[in-house]
């Protein structure tokens, strides 16, 4: 799992994923599992409805963004891990049959004020789907280890879990008596 | 499907919900096909992670808060209709055997200003453990009719895409020959 640190990111880097279709069974049983409303379940009862046909969840285009984002080359060091959301948009319906791909920038890159270990770096991942329409919008916050530094780690090493959302151990990563490994 | 209108909704107004349990096996099988890293998929990957054990993809919890969100007695007419988030985040991890529940207060009304038939309201939805601890807030914008007038139907019949992601069409619900019918 080992990945990229903080000091790896910079604004401006971009990644991108492969596609994945969206199929008509998997959204109804998506929506009969978490959103079962009559346009995420049957197309008959979805023609007369905001959605004029059958419509993925929003919430299954955010878990089919997520596989996305885990398999795209942005892969931070310890995994891809959301402190939260500044925006979040859904502009377009995701249909059956639509073929969704990711297109992921870095917006900003910054050491935690209070974890010395960590930061965080601000990330506009925007879902397209095939005729390269934006379904949906999200600008996350990620949480980031820092590079560790031989011998810094006794520093802090107990859990800590940050008012602000940062939920992780103060030490992010054990590191081998030999110092810390990475693949960069 | 017929509910409450944007005119129903008041900001102070809460919802609550029943509680749903997380087990451990779905926290599994929904982290291999949306969210497959380790903190997700196995407990002893999961012990070195950031996450010091298996803990939920946020996805799933923001999956089950809609489900929960869809049995409350929120119901606006003709769904729950998103249009977006300005706030997102998840303060703690939802971990296995877990409760989760919903409160959801309406912090604002207002109508549309383009389309003259719908509205938005905002709602903070926290969802809380079994230990009232939060594990994830949003609030989120969700498209709402207005209460149909009779004979006020054919203003505007064309389907329309707004800007601002509030993709509906312009006549929301159809309404009977005899006028609108509700609930209320």
């Amino acid at each position: 799992m080992i990945g990229r640190f903080l000091e790896d990111f910079a604004a401006g880097q971009t990644f991108r994923s492969g596609r994945v279709r969206i199929d008509t069974e998997r959204i109804k049983t998506f929506g009969a599992e978490f959103d079962p409303q009559p346009f995420h379940l049957d197309e008959e009862a979805a023609r007369d409805t905001i959605f004029r046909g059958l419509a993925a969840s929003g919430w299954h285009t955010a878990a089919v963004t997520m596989r996305l984002l885990v398999e795209s080359d942005l892969k931070p060091a310890g995994g891809i891990v959301g402190a939260g959301a500044d925006e979040f948009r859904w502009p377009r319906p995701v249909r059956p049959g639509d073929e969704l791909r990711i297109e992921s920038e870095v917006l900003e890159v910054r050491p935690s004020r209070s974890r010395p270990d960590q930061g965080l770096i601000k990330v506009r991942t925007t879902t397209l789907n095939q005729n390269d329409e934006a379904v949906q919008v999200i600008i996350a916050n990620l949480v980031v280890p820092r590079r560790p530094t031989p011998g810094g780690e006794e520093a802090a090493a107990s859990e800590h879990v940050d008012p602000a959302g940062e939920r992780v151990p103060s030490k992010y990563r054990r590191t081998t008596a030999a110092g810390p490994t990475n693949d960069h």
